[in-house]
């Protein structure tokens, strides 16, 4: 059908973008991002900057993308600012060695401030899809994430509109927006199937201003093979789950299950879904991953609700050849409805996310390597956690040859508090850390989750001083850190 | 009326408690605390010890209670373990010198923990209330807290029926109880005056075993006169939230405003009340402190929603003795509800919480003195900070005659991550974090937040290294806390 939008290049689309405008572009993880037009903006910016003048976009995403979105952006120098959350590695050392400004957020806020002018205005949505109307009916592609906010609040709207991905996902989506404050309502999703919203996102057409064709698939990479020690982790978390079921803390309809993003988070969801004493479950996430395709064509995921699936090429494939089937098994919202507290509180999730580092106390870090250097951002594991019925954090034990303990004495960037984490795993074993107190906290976490090689020295650490409600010295609190950053390895800490 | 069960003196009463047993106290904050049985059982505790019998009970609360019941039972050493909340300098001492186990908790949490069985076996619920029934409908005092949640779970109740407090308190109280997972749905609350609930709790009367009747005012201290510093606190926060109103950020029609506890939320919250440009206001909050009263008289306060009614003396005689005004401008609900992250997200509540000290990354701390010592707990800081529509934190720059900066490099304890936090604001001005990435929030918090006497130092730590996306260093990143615990003063920092 002829559609009554302009037809663009890349190029064209491109073109009308100037310096300094901000954009929301559609992705969360490269899942449904757009890959022409950002593309198209970097070498714009190119020829720009070659001709000495500045070029450079505000970029406002879902949450991470694919190379030809921010990896193209950055490399073309051409990012001014973004937000929420990345994964590029060249847009990484942009980020860390200051060239590019970047602001880390939880991802279930961002719609919110991108419609309430936290972020200030927005010139464009960029967003792909696999199908739109003449009316302004737009079925987005593999993800929702802030698409829906970006299109609502942008002057203007590029759609890429990619039929690699086929027209058949209208109806996979579930498009629910909450009215203005202070006249929201309620968000009335009581179980993971629950669709109060709306296949498609609503547009006023006049807002599209050109339509660029693509044919493309998303930029997801396979996962590799996990080893043994990911193997145990898993194993580990689904035996505590198994208990909790068993001493009925967790109810026996059991509950649904958020799992983070990830090679790790890819691997703990396939331990979850062989445990013999776990039952067939739903999913209450954000992103899902590979194991999601095979534990729902195995029917030990009987739903899946999530903001996007971010599926490497064959389990890709895999989906779109028996759509009739998958469609009965997952749905795709915005992120401001798949991360919302309301929802995550009310069903009760088991919230099951990767951490860089863990303390003593329970505090985990997310984010920053040694405190310093952006590694991707919070994303959605605060949304998560914070409203969890139970909330899990699993990371082996050591990283780069065992020289970093990932158990330290106070994590060198916080990102979840101990008040907000229950439960810490690694390939060594569990710690439970409800109703314990700080001294018992670290006793725990060093017996079960530290490497044996460091539980002398966090010992030591914790046994500086007997005296206040929390263990330890300010003096050595990144004792592990610091050696580390002069030495190269955090074994035998030489305490001064 | 005579009612069906034993009349016992609080002595009979304590005299069924055993060593070991848990009880659920009523009370958040000295208000609606139990008060008779807990100093009964601090008594029993005395002549156990003094008989050489260990005796110590596991107390849970709402959050903080009044000095009969922490006090005492700090003072006769008869504390087991204690959670979420507390506010007592006895049972501080007894915590931070480790005679006494405590978990701090967010307040929200509570009641689901204790119901689902993660802090153990409930023997007892001991509660104040005003009034009670032959068929066990209990009507609470000034505070709900998680008293609901304990009459559900402890084998057996004890209720104090305070004659201080008068029985047409019926009617204050929305007791809203959400309905088993994986079954619940949602909390129809959708703006501050909305009462789903029962204005009782009921119980099974078989439970209750006892009424002890006592005649006894709360133990709230009434508010110190606040000095000029404070009052320049106040007048930024409200000039702060008059600018988002002008702007258009704000709705029209004004948002929710959450106060945290304690002199200085009482006089931030009077500020509030004075502006010229804040129009008259609802609150959805967890404590409501005197303030609350003056600004309901005034008409400025036009609906309070809390979970206790906080207040001195000469306010709450005021409230009592026009209780059929005020009744129909304020209702007090289980924390479960109060602090629900699903009820302060959907009505967008602006939340004003003090920090005993924030970070020049945007973290705050609210629970701990460099690093160590518990001053009183995480309370509902977090429920409200992480679901807010605009999150802000207010403290002075200074402390200890100025010998500590409460702008930090590194908080020493995080509890609300820079994740969440959006405002700062001291004497000094407002540090608007929102869409700043690390080095600007640096740069914004010491110039506009940071008393001018520390600010030479804080940017000197920013400027020892410009890489990476987080300023300064692990190394001196508690510079200020180790030079003040080795001098007595963070002035003028001795960098080596």
């Amino acid at each position: 059908m002829k559609l009554p939008f302009p037809e663009l290049s890349a190029d064209e689309a491109a073109a009308m973008i100037q310096n300094g405008q901000t954009i929301g572009f559609s992705g969360f993880t490269p899942a449904g991002a757009a890959k022409a037009v950002p593309k198209a903006i970097a070498a714009k910016a190119e020829a720009e900057h070659k001709e000495g003048r500045p070029f450079k976009v505000g970029v406002v995403t879902g949450a991470s993308t694919g190379d030809s979105c921010d990896g193209a952006l950055a490399r073309a120098n051409a990012v001014l600012w973004r937000t929420p959350y990345q994964s590029n590695k060249f847009l990484r050392e942009q980020i860390n060695s200051g060239q590019t400004k970047f602001f880390d957020m939880h991802l279930s806020q961002l719609p919110q401030y991108v419609r309430y002018g936290f972020l200030g205005h927005f010139n464009w949505a960029v967003v792909e899809a696999c199908k739109v109307t003449a009316d302004g009916e737009i079925t987005l592609s593999t993800s929702v994430g802030a698409s829906p906010t970006f299109c609502r609040v942008a002057d203007k709207i590029i759609i890429e509109l990619n039929e690699h991905h086929p027209e058949a996902l209208h109806g996979c989506h579930d498009i629910f927006e909450q009215a203005e404050i202070p006249y929201r309502r309620e968000i009335p999703i009581y179980t993971v199937k629950d669709r109060p919203g709306s296949p498609v996102v609503k547009v006023d057409p006049s807002k599209i201003v050109g339509i660029v064709r693509t044919n493309q698939a998303d930029e997801c990479s396979p996962f590799t093979e996990f080893g043994e020690m990911i193997g145990k982790i898993g194993e580990n978390v689904a035996e505590f789950i198994a208990g909790e079921c068993k001493i009925g803390r967790i109810p026996k309809e059991f509950l649904p299950i958020q799992s983070g993003v990830g090679n790790i988070a890819n691997a703990l969801l396939g331990a979850l879904g062989t445990h013999p004493d776990i039952p067939a479950f739903t999913m209450y996430s954000e992103v899902l991953q590979d194991s999601v395709v095979e534990l729902i064509k195995s029917g030990k995921i009987t739903f899946a609700s999530g903001t996007s699936l971010t599926l490497s090429n064959g389990p890709m494939s895999e989906l779109y050849a028996n759509l009739d089937f998958f469609r009965e098994h997952f749905v795709l919202r915005p992120q401001a409805i798949s991360n919302n507290p309301e929802v995550i509180r009310r069903l009760g999730c088991i919230t099951i996310n990767t951490a860089i580092e863990a303390d003593i106390s329970g505090n985990i870090n997310s984010t920053h390597i040694m405190g310093k250097n952006l590694m991707n951002g919070i994303g959605g594991s605060s949304d998560f956690t914070r409203s969890a019925f139970i909330s899990i954090f699993a990371c082996p034990s050591t990283a780069k040859d065992g020289k970093i303990s990932a158990i330290v004495p106070l994590c060198s960037h916080i990102d979840h508090t101990e008040h907000s984490v229950q439960i810490i795993v690694t390939e060594q074993g569990v710690a439970d850390l409800r109703g314990k107190d700080p001294h018992e906290r670290s006793r725990i976490v060093i017996e079960n989750c530290a490497h044996p090689d460091y539980r002398d020295d966090l010992m030591r650490f914790c046994n500086e001083t007997k005296s206040g409600h929390t263990p330890g010295t300010l003096k050595d609190a990144f004792i592990f850190h610091r050696q580390f950053l002069e030495t190269g390895s955090m074994r035998n800490i030489q305490w001064s």
